[in-house]
């Protein structure tokens, strides 16, 4: 750390404390903390884990502001450990002390060249133009990244690694760097985010600075999240809930250090963000249906050229290079030194490519000084605003340090390949901003219901729906066979019997479900056989009642629900029924607060969304109707905050303008 | 190229040919093609496309052995262009020349160091150990694969481009590639191949040569089809069925550039190919849960450890590593020089783990030097046998080229990312061994029938499938409504009405399929019905008679088929039914000769393969019936080669040891 301070010429105080050495690395040490002057900034505790809670009071009491505990041994190491970071998290709001670990790495401040951390890093000193902050609650991590991200040239300003997060956690850092004026892009390591939705406000609030926040958070796998349970010594949250509510708040996920590295290398150079898809410039016809099929793969669109594009091309191309996009160029850029500078201002003034990318061969420094000049001078004559990429096709071809500084002065960012430049261009193009949760108005009608604790029964969930304006099917609770008579009657035939009780959650495996029923004769039957089943599967059970409804018309079938986490807040889900769906696992989380458009936008993002469009024939589907329910379960779940859990399983949607309608329906209140 | 044989200090006799300059590159030069002595191996054609086929044929004459044409403007340009290829093509074969292009970049023998392509190359000696050829029809990337490779250190044997392939393709080199004992590894980029049969017995007998087959094929989009028509002037295969068959014939397929480049490398290093999963060891606990969503990402399996190699590694550990695959060992080898020498052994003794991977985080060369020497000693002391790679976590960490150049020797791949090592290792892992297409013995009853031509009406198709072994429902042709009763007394009721006439191929479309008819009464409204609408549908069209069938149990529906494609030979297909297998075109294409055990592995592979094994409670399906089916229409297709193509839409799957019924049949022959 020293070295690392001295190296950064950190020009400010230093005291060394060291109860047995007088000097180290040629500076005089202190004996104790005690001996410190008033109001250090902050303290770094290189110290036994056993030592750390006192050192910490002592700080403390010396007007210490700041604590970075290295220490491994905490909530990480089991009971005992658990309890001293509690220790240590009651000493430092005791003091008001900001800490950072324990069992962390430390931070570099690149800004005013402050390395406190043990990693050794020779160039901690970064004091111009904006960057990226890293941020990882894993101390490794972040030093890797660190690494990474100097070796592609992308300017830092802060590194931190948060550790066991005792006091503070990642959200108190994001919320630092969004008002820190020198960091444009936050990359995120995280395993847990402890508090939700701060970080989600605080993502909202870096957008609206013009910053962004990528995001590299382990966990999609089954496996991953049991063994972040074990790492972190932290519960692991819904992944699926956390991607969902990220997304929304316009975080940028990535699956891979290396798009972590990728994706922000692109938005520290991007001037704005890509509007539509990419124009790729290259020199080889195989490359160009390589890049049609990883384009498809990483979902990058590839708009085709207007027409206004295709004629200046065409004029601007010899006749042998056909205007398209792709474009192969072939090796025509080693011939004509104006190549670029001709060709470029058709896809730069053309509205439908929001970037362009030159996958250029490289080859040898030969070819190198052919090729290089004329792109740059291109750039310099034509400065443009649209996002500009540069990927070498070969791999370790010798791209000098000049040429790459230059191309980096123009804002373009340059990647080692171009599937890395395509699929972080991916990401980006694909990048959707984020809108602050605003929770949907309350409806005081609703709010005012006095609600039952525990699981519902079908009947009275669905008058509660049906009072927040959810369509369901009519029936009638009835206790009698000449009751359901009546109803049947009443609600015209065919209808459905099912068995109604709280202690019955799982009516359909119980027998308590019959459907069809078509005349007095088969109603007394089903009825008969519904109670001989209930009883066969809980004896004893009396039922509330036995739910009469008319058979509907059938049609496609989704399921809908809403719930609220204790952490992230109100959630709410839609997805196809039936095997295929749930082979599938084709669902899409929503967050509380979207418009019924945007709800319904989402539907469309299901994987079997074409059964929704008329697919083979059948008619497009009332998506609205099912949207306006969504909007429905939101004011709903934010009217009673007793509820925990809505169902509506299954939801049958027609064909457009004819509605939906939910066939059976269970909430659940603490 | 003058300067590149001279780099390469190419000792054989070369001789320039310019009828405009006596001298060049200090070189005497002959005045013409006549002026060469007799016998010269080969002849490189840098000269103008229009004066090609003269240069050719006097080649010829002078006894030149084979020729490298890299001229553009062939069949890639036109009509002129396609007509002075085949002059070429025919000049060539006039003489028994070799002919590498037109429009192609040369090639390179790194083995000999001759380099006769114009792209510069200063390293295209490599004259020791077993490597890897390129073999590309784009020039541009062969150029750009060299380099690449190179960069990696991956020892080169010979590097190729095609182009237009006159007279030799792909398939050619291909060819004597695995005949080359100094080459290990082909690596290739092809866009379409022109002979794929004997591609495919190459690529098995590859393997057989202990050498394997790395392929990038284009395509895998629409857009890359349309594009390769244009760029090529090649019609697009079918990339599905090209697809398959290569993967049965043990080719290894990547789906970018980079990783045509890390397999290469992969497989040039491996003394043998992994049987199991991965072991990993690493060094953070958020790394470990990245590893975990990447491996599950790109399917490689990292399986337990087992009792013995968990207890083993418990002893070699300290109190604070548990365990586990990946392994977290934290900073521990940073203190520890006898972890690596002492870990080691569980996994590589235990035969659940195929490979071991080391993800090592490098930082600095301080960290280096105290990591890299302990790993390079147990890797010198263990001498594993089974696959070792090794990757820096930290992109662009310095890592010393004497550290990668010991790795290398001890036969471990480096990779610059840990994404890239077990992406390239998933793909290895997958690998299945290929087999020679071994036709089935062709059934003398069937090869006898005289076949009508055309398209088969749905009785005639049942007949031949029937008479090939294929189940299908019982049933009768009849002419009159008095003989469709009398056939539903003999099948039993309920019974179908299905309308037969060859001028009536999509028969349910016309309404000429009546269905559940179930009573005298019913079946001869439906005869009516059907005669009405087929007349409706095609006036004046005189059915050959209706089949009457009794009607089948309801089961899970698949589509089965067969067709011979003029190029690849015989393909089979095998896919879910409905809507929802449109959707994710859910379907396997399978060569000829599989066993009917092979055949029911693949069944298992479709994606919903879930409802075949007995999902939510549903019994498992008789996929055994389904493999013999097909075998049975591989059978029929060897038999009777005249068949262009059959369908089975839909094949009904019972419960296993009930069979599989093909309710629909249709026959295409030549």
């Amino acid at each position: 750390m020293v070295q690392n301070l001295d190296a950064a010429q950190y020009a400010g105080a230093v005291y060394l404390v060291n109860p047995k050495r007088p000097v180290l690395h040629g500076r005089q040490c202190l004996g104790s903390v005690e001996e410190l002057p008033c109001g250090v900034d902050c303290a770094v505790l290189a110290i036994p884990a056993s030592a750390v809670v006192e050192a910490a009071r002592t700080c403390g009491r010396m007007g210490v502001g700041s604590l970075i505990v290295f220490s491994a041994g905490f909530a990480e190491a089991g009971t005992a450990g658990r309890a001293a970071q509690q220790e240590l998290a009651a000493v430092a709001r005791e003091y008001g002390m900001v800490v950072e670990g324990p069992n962390c790495l430390g931070m570099v401040n690149y800004r005013d060249g402050v390395a406190l951390t043990f990693v050794s890093n020779k160039h901690c000193a970064q004091r111009e133009g904006a960057g990226a902050a890293i941020l990882s609650q894993s101390g490794a991590l972040a030093a890797v990244l660190a690494v990474n991200m100097q070796h592609h040239q992308i300017p830092l300003t802060y590194s931190v690694s948060t550790g066991n997060e005792a006091v503070n956690g990642v959200e108190d850092f994001v919320d630092y760097f969004v008002a820190d004026s020198s960091t444009r892009v936050l990359a995120l390591v995280v395993e847990q985010f402890r508090k939700p939705q701060q970080f989600l406000a605080a993502a909202v609030r870096a957008q609206q600075a013009g910053k962004h926040v990528v995001l590299l958070h382990p966990g999609s796998s089954q496996a991953a999240r049991a063994s972040a349970v074990t790492h972190t010594g932290a519960m692991s949250g819904d992944y699926a809930m956390m991607q969902a509510l990220v997304r929304h708040a316009g975080v940028l996920q990535v699956e891979t250090m290396e798009e972590l590295v990728d994706v922000t290398q692109l938005l520290v150079c991007l001037r704005e963000m890509p509007r539509a898809g990419a124009a790729i410039f290259t020199e080889s016809g195989a490359f160009k249906a390589l890049t049609l099929d990883l384009c498809e793969r990483v979902g990058l669109p590839l708009p085709q050229l207007s027409a206004a594009a295709e004629s200046a091309l065409r004029e601007a191309l010899p006749a042998f290079i056909p205007p398209s996009n792709p474009l192969d160029l072939t090796a025509q850029g080693l011939v004509d030194p104006t190549l670029y500078r001709r060709t470029l201002p058709s896809v730069l003034e053309d509205a439908c490519f929001g970037s362009v990318v030159l996958a250029i061969i490289l080859t040898d420094a030969q070819t190198m000084e052919l090729k290089l000049p004329p792109i740059l001078d291109a750039l310099r004559t034509l400065r443009p605003a649209k996002p500009v990429v540069f990927a070498a096709l070969d791999e370790g071809a010798p791209l000098e340090a000049r040429f790459l500084t230059a191309l980096r002065e123009l804002g373009v960012a340059c990647f080692p390949s171009p599937e890395r430049a395509l699929r972080a261009l991916a990401r980006v193009t694909q990048w959707q901003p984020g809108r602050a949760v605003v929770p949907p108005a309350a409806d005081p009608a609703l709010a005012g219901r006095t609600l039952p604790s525990g699981v519902w029964t079908e009947v009275a969930s669905k008058a509660l729906l049906a009072a927040a304006g959810i369509r369901i099917a009519a029936g009638s609770l009835v206790h009698t066979v000449e009751q359901a008579l009546a109803a049947a009657d009443a609600l015209g035939w065919p209808v459905v019997l099912k068995a109604q009780s709280t202690e019955l959650p799982h009516k359909t495996e119980a027998g308590g479900v019959m459907l069809g029923i078509d005349g007095e004769e088969a109603l007394r039957q089903s009825w008969a056989t519904l109670q001989d089943n209930v009883q066969r599967y809980r004896p004893g059970l009396v039922l509330e009642g036995v739910l009469v409804e008319s058979m509907q018309a059938q049609g496609t079938e989704l399921i809908l629900g809403a719930r609220r986490d204790a952490d992230w807040g109100i959630v709410l889900v839609a997805g196809f029924g039936g095997v295929q769906a749930e082979l599938l696992h084709d669902l899409r989380l929503l967050p509380s607060g979207l418009t019924a458009q945007a709800m319904e936008q989402e539907l469309h993002q299901l994987k079997q969304s074409a059964l929704l469009h008329g697919f083979r024939g059948s008619p497009a589907l009332d998506t609205a109707a099912v949207a306006e329910m969504l909007v429905a379960l939101d004011v709903l779940m934010t009217s009673a905050p007793q509820i925990r859990e809505i169902d509506l399983n299954p939801v049958v949607v027609y064909a457009r303008g004819r509605g939906a309608l939910a066939l059976d329906g269970l909430v659940i209140t603490d």
